[in-house]
C-alpha cells in the first residue's frame, strides 16, 4: 500500500534550500511506494493551518527540477514557529492532519530549531505508536549543526563571500593610498562564513588581511594596532569580522555601537560600522564598512555548483533513508575525502543534532586574527564550480510553486 | 613607418573597463601600422611619473583577452586627477613624454572627467602642429555620457542591481508579513541605474514597488504616505532610491541624515539609511536599508555578457578610428533597433560629451516614483546573457598585468 509523504522548509533562506526541496520530490516522484506528494506552506505553523499543497502540480518535466534546484530563498515559505515541548495539543492536531491526508513520511529542510521539531515530532509518534517516519534535512549558510561534515546553503554563502571580497579587493586597489575596508559577515556565533572570507586569497589578492571570529575573544586594543600596523603600507586593508565577535567578558562588540539617528533614536550600529567608527576615532584614516546582508544567503547567481548537488543529494537520499524504515535522524554529509573530493550521505540521530551548535575548533584558529591551513583545506572544495542560472532577458528566472491549497 | 600607441583609464572601475582595454590591445596588436602597446598605470597622473608598461608582455594567448575581458575593477589602475586648463606645464610634459616614447596614439578609457582630458590634449596636439591622435573611451557604470546611446560598464550594473533586487524580494518573501527595504543605488545627479532596478519586475516579483530619481523631486511627506498605502497589504515592499536625489528645493535628501556615532562623531547617514529612520520614525513598521556599495560596480561574476561584448568592441573600435585618423571624438554607440538588438559603434567630437552630463528624459519618469515601458525597452537589451567568469578553485580567476615600468 502506498503513503503520502510531506515536506516543509523553515528557518533563514539559503541559496540550496530548494535543491534539497527539488531532490526530495524528485526522489519521492521516482518511488512506488509513495502516493501523494504534498508540501506545507510555511513550515509547521502551515502544517497545522492545513496550508498543504500537491507539489506533483508544479513539476511538470525534467528542467523544472533544475530551475527549482537554481531557485534561492524558500519555495514553500518559511516560519519562526518552534513546536511547543510535549505534551501539547499542536501534537495531536498533526497527528489528526497526519491521518486526513494519509501521510506517513514527514521530511524538514531546515536548522537547529527545525531538528528540534523533527525530534519532538519523531518522539511523539513512536510513543503513540504511529509509523510516521520523520527525517531532517539540514540546511544553514551559517555551518553551525554539529555531526554533519559541513551543511547545504554553506558553499554558497561562503562562495559569494570569497568572491565579493576578491571582487572588492580589485575594485579598491585602483588608487594607489591606505584605506580600509571593514566586512561584517553572518553566522550568529560560529565562525565558518567569515573564515570563509580566506578563500578570496585563492583569487591572488592579500585580502582579508586580518579575521575576526566569534570563537576567538576580540580585543579592541590589540585590534587598533594591527590596523595601524598595516597603514605604513601604500596598499588596502581588507577586514572580514563576524556579526558575533565578542570581547573576553563575554559582550558583543556590536552592543558598544550605540548611534543616534537623524530624529534622536538610539539605534545598534551593527559589528562592522562599530570597528569603522572606532578605527575612524583611533586612527582618522580612510575607512568604510559593508555589509552584505542578506545577499550572502540569497544570491542564488553566485551558488557554488557542488553545493547545489550535494543539497539536491541529500534531498533524495532523505527519501531514501525513510522508506529503508528510519525515522528520528537527520541526514549528514561524511567527508571521505579531500583529494578526490569526495563525501556520502549517511544519518545521525537527532538527538545529537537539535538545539546544538558547533563552532569552529580552537587549533583552526591563527593567533586569534587568521584561520589555517586545514581549514582552508576543510573550506576549498565546498565552493566549486558555478551553478547553473536560469535567466530569460538577462534576469533571474525562478520556479515559483501552485501554491493551491488542497483542503482535506 | 609605425608609431607606438598607450592607453589608461581613469575614474571609477566598472565590470566591463578591462574589456574596452582588451579591445584596444588586440586590435592594436593586430595592426601593421602600431609598433609599441603601451599602458600608462594610474591614468594621466601615472603618466606624468612615466608609469609606462608594456602591454604585450602580458598577452600572452587569445584566452588572456577573455580573461583580461572578465577582469573587473581596472588593471591599469586610475586616478581621479584632471588635467588643468591649459596653457600648463603638463602638456609640454605630456608631449616631451610622447616623444621619448614615440607614442602618435592615445586611447583613455573613462568617464567625463577623462573625456575633458582627451579635448584638453587633442587641442594642444593639433595647436603644436602635433600628429598625435586622442580618442575617447566611454565608461561609467552611471551611464551619464551625452550622445552615446549608452556606457560600456552600464549594462553590468544594471544587471547586477535588478538580479540582486530580484534576489532580495524573493527572500524577504519567505515570511508573510509586512516589511520595507530600502535600496540605495549609486548614479550621483543621473537616475539610470536606479531605474534600472525595475528590470526585477521581469523575473516575476512586484518589487520595487517604487522608484525614486534624482531627476524628480523628492517629497518626503508624499513618500511616507505611499509607503503606508502598502503597509496595508501583507507583503514586502521593496523601494529602489538613488544616492541623489534631492527635495523641490534642491537639497540632496542625505544632507538631513546627520547621525552621531558610537564615539559622539556626526556622520552623513546617506540616503537609504535616512529613508529608513524616516520610515521607522514615521511608521514604526520593519524597515531596513541596503547598500550594494561598490560591489554593483565591480561584480564581475555577475556581468552582461551583452556589455562585456560591447566593451571590447568598442575598444577594437577607437584604434580603427585612430588609425583612420580621427582626434579628438569619443567613442560611441549609435542604437539601430531593439528588435534584434543593434547598435554600431561610431565617433562623436569630444566638445558634445566632456563635462556634460545625460540625464533621464522627464516622458520617461511615471509619476515621480517609477519608470516607463519606454524605459524598459531601452534598458532591456542592455542585460541581456551571463558573462563567461574564470574560476579556478571556486573563486574568481583574473588577469593581472606585468607591471613592470619602462623607463625612457
Amino acid at each position: 500500500m502506498k503513503t503520502n509523504m510531506i515536506v516543509g522548509q523553515s528557518g533563514g533562506p539559503t541559496a540550496a534550500i530548494n535543491a534539497s526541496l527539488a531532490g526530495v520530490i524528485r526522489q519521492a516522484m521516482r518511488s512506488e511506494e509513495i502516493g501523494e506528494v504534498y508540501g506545507a506552506l510555511n513550515g509547521i505553523e502551515g502544517l497545522l493551518q492545513r496550508n498543504i499543497i500537491d507539489l506533483r502540480a508544479s513539476m511538470k518535466n525534467t528542467e523544472d527540477y533544475d530551475r527549482l534546484a537554481a531557485t534561492p530563498a524558500m519555495a514553500l515559505g518559511s516560519c519562526r514557529y518552534k513546536l511547543p515541548a510535549a505534551p501539547h495539543e499542536a501534537y495531536d492536531q498533526i497527528l489528526k492532519i497526519f491521518k486526513d491526508y494519509g501521510i506517513g513520511l514527514f521530511f524538514y529542510i531546515g536548522g537547529n530549531d527545525s531538528m528540534d521539531t523533527v525530534k519532538q515530532l519523531s518522539a511523539f509518534f513512536k510513543e503513540k505508536g504511529e509509523n510516521i517516519r520523520c527525517i531532517g534535512v539540514p540546511k544553514t549558510i551559517d555551518n553551525d549543526l554539529p555531526r554533519t561534515d559541513h551543511t547545504p546553503g554553506f558553499g554558497s554563502a561562503a562562495k559569494y563571500i570569497a568572491g565579493s571580497i576578491a571582487e572588492l579587493a580589485l575594485d579598491s586597489s585602483v588608487y594607489d593610498m591606505f584605506s580600509v575596508i571593514v566586512v561584517e559577515i553572518m553566522g550568529r556565533n560560529a565562525g565558518w562564513l567569515t573564515a570563509a572570507s580566506a578563500l578570496a586569497r585563492d583569487s591572488g589578492c592579500a585580502a582579508p588581511q586580518l579575521i575576526y571570529l566569534p570563537e576567538a575573544a576580540f580585543d579592541p586594543d590589540d585590534f587598533i594596532k594591527k590596523v595601524e600596523s598595516y597603514s605604513h603600507k601604500n596598499q588596502l586593508l581588507i577586514v572580514a569580522v563576524s556579526e558575533g565577535i565578542k570581547t573576553a567578558n563575554g559582550e558583543y562588540v556590536s552592543a558598544a555601537g550605540a548611534t543616534r539617528d537623524a530624529f534622536g533614536h538610539v539605534q545598534l550600529a551593527g559589528t562592522g560600522k562599530y570597528l569603522e567608527d572606532l578605527i575612524k576615532d583611533k586612527l582618522g584614516c580612510k575607512v568604510r564598512s559593508i555589509e552584505f546582508s542578506v545577499l550572502q544567503r540569497a544570491a542564488g547567481h553566485f551558488a557554488s555548483a557542488t553545493d547545489i548537488a550535494e543539497a539536491l543529494q541529500i534531498g533524495e537520499a532523505a527519501v531514501r533513508a525513510a522508506l529503508e524504515g528510519q525515522t528520528g535522524v537527520m541526514m549528514m554529509f561524511e567527508r571521505i575525502s579531500n583529494a578526490p573530493y569526495l563525501v556520502q550521505c549517511t544519518t545521525v540521530p537527532i538527538e545529537e543534532c537539535a538545539n546544538l551548535e558547533k563552532t569552529i575548533p580552537a587549533e583552526w584558529i591563527v593567533g586569534g586574527c587568521d584561520v589555517s591551513e586545514d581549514m582552508m583545506t576543510y573550506l576549498r572544495p565546498l565552493v566549486v564550480g558555478r551553478a547553473a542560472g536560469f535567466e530569460k532577458g538577462g534576469v533571474p528566472s525562478y520556479l515559483r510553486l501552485d501554491k493551491t491549497i488542497i483542503k482535506k
